[in-house]
């Protein structure tokens, strides 16, 4: 998508043709910054950093990752290290090992000598992939919004949406805000209600900078105001997406999902997740028992970063020295809460039915692999 | 209740006799400031700028500023515009408007000469009285506690709340917190989660602090984890306060209320209410449609106020610069989710008939007056 005009990904292959850029993301929304990784353990380090973030793009930039490390070692034992050395990174996508294991299936049948220019090869279609799939989400999702829309006489559509899954979170496009960006292009009237998303800010510092920078009508609120605006009826849908969903439907995202669909339930306003099939864990059935919650460091909720007056970018302290906090990064939104699915393939039930329906070769789960 | 060992209240009179002095709360918790307030102009600025804040302690600092006002015009329309500047300040809690209106009940009779001492000692009273009504919700509380500590054979409670409705939000003692504090000082294991309350951070600023002062077990969370910690079973009872309560049960409180009452009805987490009869306004019926909902500075959404490494406190942009944000500070929480209120005369259903066993001589709602 755009920034100032310029296209942009949000990781791609740097001038030297090896080393690979990154728009590092604990920068925004206040510098445009590039980082370059030429080594596994700097992309390990900008996935648990959160330089990179967003379920999609962790997968993309894991592959880059591994073809680092393999230009270090492609041996099996070097393949095999680096990619457990990425799977450690984060706990709670599904992408991220599914994207590792897409990598190591296409490169362990080679002979190492062959690998290093297959895993670049791979690892860019897997971009490409990521990027198509995001853009066939939106058109799928983009009619949501032109039958709301129609609805209210062509009346602006009011999208909520939590933490960031947009491009940033994506090769391109987004997932949640690839319906919105579609339609915004194609010239429907969009409003998108931005959470702020605490701990990490990833509304306020991600998806409002890039919903701004291309130009999509936004309002910035706190995480906790989503509920009041659903029951005043200045939400027409919610729109998320997700680090891993079960073959049932159950949907883990960013923390305080589950709270913004029971409210949407509760209002009677629709609740769609964009889940590229990518992000569907399909063996899985209980999300509540079956999906793995990050927890991170208490600092990221005792401390605040932003810009001073003097343009200084800093951290701040919000709460008493000593102050003990806990943060857990996701939630798991029951299947039931869930209006629909938004895949690269369709739209369908948050169900183990409705997935098979699109995604027939998969098998229903819990069924024998 | 205790700061390092002292008491205190979050308003008193000055050494000098007339002016009043308040804790600073939007000083908290980096610095503890005292104000020292001497005209009516300056209690009416801190209750905007919400140095003092609180549905119960902005009604007990009006009334000191009708003192005040009083002092430099004691006359019918000097009460009166008295009056008007200090109900104009703030929109939300009914506290305001019920202390006002009890003051000018005792004074309107009165001489003017007669009415700046009777107004020092109806104000004086007044806030005994929210001490007092404060302690007994306490008491009416704490077999909450009690209960489900021996129904988990005295293993912790676990109590979440919402913003502040500590001793900090009232004279002393607290709403929502008063039973947890007997709970605590009678020797109950009980632990609270803080939800940290974005914008304003009243949890992490206030509830975080006053627990710790006071020596009562707690971990900050953002608002969005109150959900999965409900849904993991982390959760015994949640507890919150309110600024307006309709005769019928709905409860205004500081945004993000309503979400968590949904995850506690969906998790089956009992959420109750701890509301002062004065928190009462008894001829409402429907709070979604009659209760008007402030909205706030943007700015409070776009900015964090906290204190860098070099121990200056400071605000931080978040936002990229020129997001356009919303700021609604209060919701509704409609009856059918409140599990029951907390009054100084004892538990009831958070309904007509539940307020009207408790309090037969307010009438039922949509009786002639």
């Amino acid at each position: 998508m755009r920034i100032g005009g310029v296209h942009y990904r949000t990781v791609w292959l740097a001038d030297d043709g090896w080393s690979v850029e990154v728009i590092d993301q604990t920068r925004l929304p206040h510098e445009l910054v590039v980082a370059r990784l030429s080594t596994l353990e700097a992309v390990a380090e900008a996935i648990v950093a959160m330089r990179v973030r967003g379920a999609p793009l962790i997968g993309a930039a894991a592959a880059y990752g591994l073809c680092l490390g393999l230009r270090e070692d492609a041996s099996d034992g070097g393949l095999e290290r680096a990619a457990a050395a990425l799977a450690a990174t984060r706990p709670t996508a599904v992408n991220l090992a599914w994207a590792l294991a897409e990598m190591r299936g296409a490169l362990e049948p080679l002979e190492p000598r062959q690998r290093v220019a297959a895993a670049y090869a791979r690892a860019a279609a897997l971009c490409d992939d990521e990027a198509e799939t995001c853009r066939r989400i939106g058109e799928h999702g983009e009619p949501l919004l032109r039958r709301l829309a129609a609805g209210k006489g062509g009346a602006t559509v009011n999208v909520l949406t939590h933490c960031n899954a947009g491009w940033l979170a994506t090769v391109d496009w987004g997932t949640a805000l690839a319906p919105v960006y579609l339609a915004h292009d194609r010239g429907l009237p969009v409003h998108v209600w931005v959470d702020e998303t605490r701990p990490r800010n990833q509304g306020a510092a991600l998806t409002a900078f890039e919903l701004g920078a291309h130009g999509v009508p936004h309002t910035l609120v706190v995480d906790n105001a989503g509920g009041h605006l659903m029951q005043r009826g200045l939400v027409d849908l919610c729109l998320v997406g997700t680090d891993r969903t079960t073959g049932t439907g159950d949907v883990a995202n960013k923390i305080g999902t589950y709270l913004k669909a029971l409210a949407a339930h509760d209002t009677g306003v629709p609740f769609w997740v964009a889940a590229p099939s990518s992000s569907v864990d399909w063996g899985l059935r209980d999300g509540l028992a079956e999906i793995p919650i990050e927890e991170r460091a208490p600092e990221e909720v005792t401390r605040v970063r932003g810009r001073a007056a003097d343009g200084t970018v800093l951290e701040v302290e919000v709460a008493a020295p000593g102050t003990v906090a806990s943060n857990f990064a996701f939630d798991v939104t029951p299947a039931r809460l869930v209006t629909g699915l938004v895949t690269e393939r369709g739209l369908c039930e948050a169900s183990a039915a409705g997935l098979a329906g699109l995604f027939p070769e998969r098998g229903r789960p819990g069924d024998p692999p």
